[in-house]
């Protein structure tokens, strides 16, 4: 079903996105004015500070009769850091709202009544798939009470992350590294375990170099984490939970306020979150290359027949540079 | 560098690939006549019998002043089953010849020069890249003496061709198998090893149930098949070479005229294959689902350091239903 509003509700969302890695416990939202003839006049996202309607509103001088907001979530209703958007909205004098996503949050909910009570025509739903699917680390907090978990894996096509002898650097080209350096960027959160520390001292950081705060290092496991290795730099600040416990990992993340972890963890840690349900995407760079022996991706998961096998969809499949990523969702 | 003749010479590549499968030792060919004001008048590929000029000739009753005739093969200078092509086109007062790839054949080459002595123009290497890649099969043949191996593989994203219990029917989808199906009618021979029949029992045809002959069938393997296995219905022929030898093997298929070879052999035996130099091309087939532990599709090739692995380069690369498919070129 196309609507309307669903060209105005695809630019908010793109606005949406340019606040990913930045809104820290909050969801990302755009948001655009339209004029009574339809037309854009204003656009705002969140990027840690004023709500995405609150930007948009501020930055016209006068708000034009029969103006819409489209915006990707329903209005918050409650003052938390910012004043409620409801009232922002009322404010300016704005005669309908369109949004895709109701706000579960039950602290914030109740907008699309409020603004209904005030006489505000309210339409909600538009591009409602795309848009959760936008905000599904804020959503999975929300409603499952733990961050998103990507598993990022860097693989030949048969599915070897390194070679007998261990050697590992680089499997995947240039260009599948700069994006993983983005996939960082859009992260609040980067986890290993202490294996992959002590294996390979990677500093997991993006390599862009930005002026904004590097995401969280995580390192999950018991052993200790030798004082010179490079997540204990300046460039990020390092979380390490010592322990094996799964439990003691979601509450550490949760109190940081981490909706979306990247986890760039080895085999054994992956395996191990992914029996335990608690990987919910992967992304797979495969190089094309054969090693034939060496260390597979993915250990024993307990399944011995093709019956239980495990299912995944395909969300998204291109070549990077020489390289194959499919970016999958586990369970169907 | 484009030319005035890459357009007919891309149509006549395409009437090439009608005929793949149905040419037995000879290569695929297609052929266009165009009239003096460049529009195409006459369409022929080879079938097996008349060849492809010869089929553009006869479709015309007359050949009008000034004509060329666009062929992805230089015309051949010999009589075989049927009268040397260069011979046809004298006699059909034909004006021009642009053709893409030089004839390796010593017993057929000279084409060229046979058409210039008597006057006609000849331009050769139109779209030479595509048209080789198109006749790799009959090049390599021809070149190294031995047909095209290419190695077909169903498996998990992971890897695996079969779960830890044995259970492998089926892991791609129906999409795929379909797919395999068409591969099948278009290469002239199907290879799997002894173990392969004894455990899953193949037919080994296709599925589309043309009224042309089915692809040859090979097995190669010491043991004894069983009479009452798939591979010895009347469907199609088959060739059981009792041996391990990979000479017995290509001089079996050489002396059936065999030129394109899907192997559609397990681990084992690909794997062997593969390590003898002898694999050109891989399909790979990736599900998306996990199995974790289970048959690996390759086993070990020797290679134990990052800086060996075996590079491969990406031909195609697409979805095909809810599965992965990458056709891959061995050495890069």
């Amino acid at each position: 079903m196309s609507n309307v509003y669903d060209e105005p509700m695809r630019r908010a969302l793109s606005l949406a996105l340019m606040g990913e890695g930045q809104t820290g416990r909050n969801p990302i939202v755009g948001a655009v004015i339209l004029n009574s003839a339809g037309h854009v006049i204003a656009e705002g996202f969140h990027a840690g500070k004023d709500h995405a309607e609150v930007v948009a509103i501020k930055s016209l001088a006068t708000i034009p009769a029969n103006s819409t907001i489209i915006v990707t979530l329903e209005p918050c209703n409650h003052t938390g850091k910012t004043g409620p958007c409801t009232q922002a909205i009322i404010d300016a004098g704005i005669s309908r709202v369109v949004y895709a996503v109701n706000d579960p949050n039950p602290v914030a909910a109740g907008g699309a009544q409020r603004l209904n009570d005030e006489g505000i025509e309210v339409i909600s739903g538009v591009l409602e798939m795309e848009s959760r699917f936008a905000n599904r680390a804020w959503l999975n907090v929300v409603e499952k009470k733990r961050p998103l978990f990507i598993w990022k894996i860097a693989a030949s096509i048969d599915g070897k992350t390194a070679a007998a002898d261990g050697t590992s650097k680089w499997i995947t080209s240039e260009s599948s590294r700069a994006y993983v350096s983005n996939l960082r960027r859009n992260s609040d959160a980067i986890l290993v375990g202490t294996g992959t520390v002590l294996a390979d001292n990677p500093s997991l950081v993006p390599h862009d170099e930005l002026e904004v705060p590097n995401p969280l290092r995580v390192v999950l496991g018991e052993r200790e984490i030798p004082k010179d290795s490079l997540v204990f730099d300046s460039r990020a600040e390092l979380l390490h939970i010592q322990s094996r416990d799964f439990i003691a990992l979601i509450d550490g993340l949760l109190e940081k306020g981490i909706k979306q972890v990247l986890v760039e963890a080895g085999s054994e840690l992956g395996t191990a979150m992914l029996s335990a349900g608690l990987i919910d995407e992967m992304m797979l760079f495969q190089a094309p290359t054969l090693l034939g022996s060496g260390t597979n991706f993915i250990g024993d998961l307990g399944i011995t027949s093709l019956d239980n096998r495990l299912k995944l969809e395909i969300l998204e499949h291109k070549q990077i540079g020489p390289d194959l990523f499919t970016h999958l969702k586990v369970g169907i």
